[in-house]
Formats: structure tokens, C-alpha cells, sequence
């Protein structure tokens, strides 16, 4: 359908390919580049007028310059006559950023949302976003894909020399663990961090049996790895086989990559929703592809239809 | 006024506590901070409730995050329930991007209006703005204050030994040397740039009587500075005796300071709309404050009154 045409930015290229292939589609032509002083100016370089565009951009690191790219790119398709324009943010950076935790803190997430809706955004489609009321903040349709399916059929496929148990790192994260241990028909286990007494150390308590288990721990974003690090650790010395964890969005920042290695975590499991930059490869990181669900439910938004059946 | 509170974000913070010390308060607490993977942490640290908030921020280099900064930190005022929150943009990034030069691209400078509109802000107050008509990409008050009359004042009070002429580096710059000429009771010159054939080298023609005169080159911005070496060169090798050159705007990228050292310019005027990094200060450099001007138009503002007076 050559009303369908999907563009690039620069957070994630291989991503965009791979789903511009998933499509059948070639990538749009674009460029996307810098003024001396650090400006971003962008030319569309082919005819957009009446199509629906969708255009792959992750809002991870660097956060900014991504969702500048990303704004800047809208207002230049809204004004070239794009019939629809789609936003495909596989991460969705600010996201954590979702409520006031503290007096006089911004709500970034809603600020985001604004922002591109005021560029000229006519709908979102994310991948596990942090906090699902996210998409309430948002008066343009919005669906928000499922990692877990891609996560859980990897270990479906591994043969383990055990039982497995996936376990939540916190109370936030049970209800994802839950449908993970659904699809792998496994039993859950939560860590419940606590603090006996004001000024004393965490103690990590876990809540359900993980003795002599595979256990596999689940997040939606690991960032510096300290507590799926400090979870892991606990996991084993209280008993678990091996530890293995999985994310969907791979932010990795900081101390990160050194804190998974000196950890007792087997593997490591993530997504491509952000792009792995080479430093950060290494021998226990398995990437997996979103470009297929992607790809499918920008096939079925072109169509007119569900995206949500894509997980039945 | 205890209702009168300014705050700095981190693009140009001496430029904020001198327009501070000249209004006669002390800048707002707030924390401008970054989260390991980049992401801005903003807190405002005293209460802003029914203020008349003044934000000092320059969106110039690095220009996104300089923007981000300022529409997550308008986000936070408005919802801490400031009464106004007038945006203070000395430079004003993106401002070059202000019309469709070629198909398909986007009009960016109308975009940075639209996003700090959405995210809240009520009032903002530039300093040259590279395109007037900038001012009408808003629907919300705007001043635009004029550097000329602070450029002008340092020429004045400086002894020249000869005629001086004011010189404009291209067509788009002839309204302001005008203004300086006429501060300066001195005539003008324009730099009428040429291509005789295609693919032929630009001829620089000066109109106007430059021989044995002291020029002094003025523009808004000075970026790769190219232009105004350029214009410069050809003005001495047209019988100026000596070369000045001045701009509001010191964005000072890429090769620029080297292109100036290495021109027949005695002198570079400029002002802190966008602060001197350490690296780009050199013997010949003057560095004029708008402070004054600043702060003065802060007050009239808080006050109620015109400040188009401030150019009497
Ligand atoms: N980019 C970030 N990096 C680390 N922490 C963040 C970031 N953005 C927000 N936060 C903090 O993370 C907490 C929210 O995370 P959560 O409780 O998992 O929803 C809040 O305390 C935020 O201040
Ligand atoms: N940040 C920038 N650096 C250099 N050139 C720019 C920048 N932004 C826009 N331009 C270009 O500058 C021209 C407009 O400048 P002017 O003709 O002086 O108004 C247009 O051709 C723009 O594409």
C-alpha cells in the first residue's frame, strides 16, 4: 500500500529495518542532521502528503535530543500534509516521571504527552509502558503493546534442568510476573524489601518457594541494576538454583553492566526496544526483536483493526 | 515584592544572578539535576503559590537540552500554581528555522512557541529575535528587546581616531546597522554579496563609502562566523582602515573563534545573551551585559508598565 510509510529517526535504525522489513515496506527517505551549533534540521525527502506515516523513535538515551528529532520530525510531516501521523515509541523516555512523588515536581510523562500532541501526533504505540495510566494522559488513540509473550517464549524454549519460578522484584512488578508464570505454567515469588528500623539496612524477605529453583526474575526497565542485582543475590542465598532475569526495556545506564557481571545473574534477557550500543554487549545478554509485534500491529492500525487481539 | 520570584535553570546562570541583584531579589531555590541515564530532574524548593514567576533561560547550545530544562521546569511551576510564569529567552534557539525554505521541512521556531505555550508558560521576554516576526508565532504576550542601543553605547564612549562607518554584512541586517548609525551619528554601508555566474566564486561589493574609514560590522548572531570574516576581509581589502565587528548573539560554533583570530577583525563585541565558555574567550572579546536591560524590563513588566519605553 503505498499510503503506508514508516520513517526513521536515529535512536533505534535497526529496529526501524527490521520492522520496515516485517511491513514490506521500504524506509521512507529522510534526513536527519545537525547544525554547526548543535540545531537538529530535518528534510522529508519524498512526498508524505495523504498517507499514513508511523515513525519509529525510542525516547531513550539521549532522552532529548530523541524527543527534539521526534517533535521536530511531526511538525515537519503535519506540515507536508501527512494524512496520519503515528508514533511508534518502543521506550517511552520521561515515563518514570508519572505522578507528583514529591511538592512542586513536574509530571513529565503528562508533559511529553502534551508535547506531542501539540506537534501534531494522531496516535502512540508503545511497548510496556511504565505505569499504564500513561496512556490516559494522552487525548489521541493509544495502544500499548506486551513484551511478556517475546520474554516468555525465549525461556519456553530453553530446556531447563529443573523447575522455574518467575519472580517480581517488587509488589509494582506482580502483575507482569503473574503473566509470565501464565504463559510458562510456573508458580511466582515476590521480593518484599523492608525496613526493620529507621536507619538500618533493607532486608530483602522473599515471599514464596524458591528453594533449589530456576528462578527467573522479570522487570519492565532495568536502569542501573541495582535492584535486580541486589534481588538476584538475595534469590540465591536463600536457596535458588540459578537466577536468570529479563526486561523488556534495556536502559542500562551507569553502573549497570559491572553490577549484572559481579552479580550471581546466569543471563541476562532483554529487548530491542532500545538499542544496545556495543559496549554494552556482552557474553551473558541475550537481544531479542520486538520488530515482529511491532510490525504486525502497525500492519493491523493501517487495516482498521484490533491490536489488542495480537496477544490472545 | 515577595511576589516577584526568578529562577535560573543552568544555561546561563551568572547572566541570572546579575539580572537578580539588579530586580534586588535572591534567585529561587531549585534543583536542576540529571537521573543516571540523563533524564532532567527538576524540584522547585520554595513555594511558588500566586507568584509572578521570572524563568532566565537562553535555549542555546546544547539547545534540546536547554529547551527540555525549560518546558519541564514550566511544567512543574504550573502545577506548584504559580500565578504567571513569564519565560526569559535571551537567545532564542531554533529562531533560524523560522519559515519553509525548501518542501517538506519544518518551521521549528514555531514549534519551540507552540511547545512552551502548551507547557505553560503565559509571557515571554527575548532580546533580538532573529526574525520579528517570530513575536507572532505566539498567543501570548511578547517583548523583544533590542540590543543596538548597548552596542551602541560602547562604541560611543570609545576614542576613535578617524570617521567611523556602520556596516551591515548582508541585505537582512540593514534595519539594525541603520539603528546603530543613527545612535552613532554615522552613515552606513551594506556588504552586497554577488554570484556572477553559476559556480563562480560569490563576489563581496561594498555599497557605500568605506576608504579609509572605521568600520564596525553588526549583526544578531555570530555563528560559524563565517559571513562576518568573510565581509571583514573584503572591507580592508576595500580600503577600511580598521575593522570591528558586533553581535548580540554569541553562538560561537564550530570553527568560529579560529575564523576570527585569524581575520583583519581588531575587535569582537558581544553580549552574555548566551554565556562565554571559558574556551571561547580570547584577548579580543569584549563581553557587554544585558542585565541591566533585562531586569529592568523584568520590573516594568511586574509593574504593569510598557516596556517599549526602555528605548526612548
Ligand atoms: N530517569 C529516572 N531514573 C531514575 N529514577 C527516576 C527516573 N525518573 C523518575 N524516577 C524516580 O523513580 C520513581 C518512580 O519509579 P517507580 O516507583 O518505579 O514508578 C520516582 O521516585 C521518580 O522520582
Ligand atoms: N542552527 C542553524 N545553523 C545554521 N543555519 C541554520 C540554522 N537554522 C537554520 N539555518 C538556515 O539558515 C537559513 C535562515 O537564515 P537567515 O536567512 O539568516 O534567516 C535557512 O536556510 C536555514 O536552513
Amino acid at each position: 500500500d503505498p499510503n503506508l510509510k514508516v520513517f526513521s529517526l536515529n535512536s533505534n535504525v535497526s529496529l526501524a529495518r527490521e520492522i520496515a522489513k516485517v511491513i514490506g515496506v521500504e524506509l521512507g527517505k529522510s534526513s536527519v542532521m545537525r547544525f554547526s551549533d548543535g540545531e537538529i534540521q530535518i528534510n522529508i525527502e519524498e512526498s508524505v502528503r495523504g498517507c499514513n506515516v508511523y515513525v519509529i523513535q525510542s525516547t531513550s538515551s539521549p532522552v532529548n535530543e530523541n524527543l527534539m528529532e521526534l517533535l521536530i520530525m511531526i511538525d515537519a510531516l503535519k506540515r507536508a500534509s501527512a494524512k496520519t501521523i503515528n508514533i511508534v515509541m518502543p521506550y517511552y523516555g520521561y515515563a518514570r516521571q508519572d505522578r507528583k512523588a514529591r511538592a512542586r515536581e513536574p509530571i513529565t510523562a503528562k508533559l511529553v504527552a502534551n508535547l506531542l500532541e501539540t506537534a501534531g501526533a494522531t496516535r502512540v504505540l508503545c511497548l510496556d509502558l511504565h505505569a499504564p495510566q500513561i496512556q490516559g494522559f494522552f487525548d489521541i488513540p493509544i495502544d500499548n503493546l506486551m513484551g511478556v509473550p517475546i520474554l516468555s517464549d525465549y525461556f519456553k524454549n530453553k530446556e531447563f534442568n529443573g523447575d522455574i519460578v518467575i519472580v517480581s522484584p517488587d509488589h509494582g512488578g506482580v502483575t507482569r510476573a503473574r503473566k509470565m508464570a501464565e504463559r510458562l505454567k510456573a508458580p511466582i515469588a515476590i521480593i518484599d524489601k523492608r525496613r526493620p528500623r529507621p536507619n538500618v539496612a533493607e532486608v530483602m524477605n522473599i515471599v514464596g518457594n524458591i528453594e533449589g529453583k530456576i528462578a527467573i526474575l522479570i522487570d519492565d526497565i532495568i536502569d542501573t541494576a541495582g535492584t535486580i542485582t541486589l534481588a538476584a543475590n538475595a534469590l540465591v542465598e536463600n536457596g535458588a538454583a540459578e537466577v536468570y532475569a529479563c526486561c523488556t526495556h534495556a536502559v542500562l545506564s551507569g553502573p549497570a553492566i559491572e553490577r549484572i557481571q559481579n552479580s550471581k545473574i546466569k543471563e541476562l534477557v532483554v529487548t530491542n526496544s532500545i538499542a544496545l550500543p556495543e559496549e554494552k554487549k556482552f557474553d551473558c545478554i541475550i537481544n531479542l526483536s520486538v520488530a515482529g509485534l511491532i510490525g504486525e500491529a502497525i500492519i493491523r492500525i493501517h487495516e482498521d483493526q484490533s491490536v489488542s487481539t495480537l496477544f490472545d
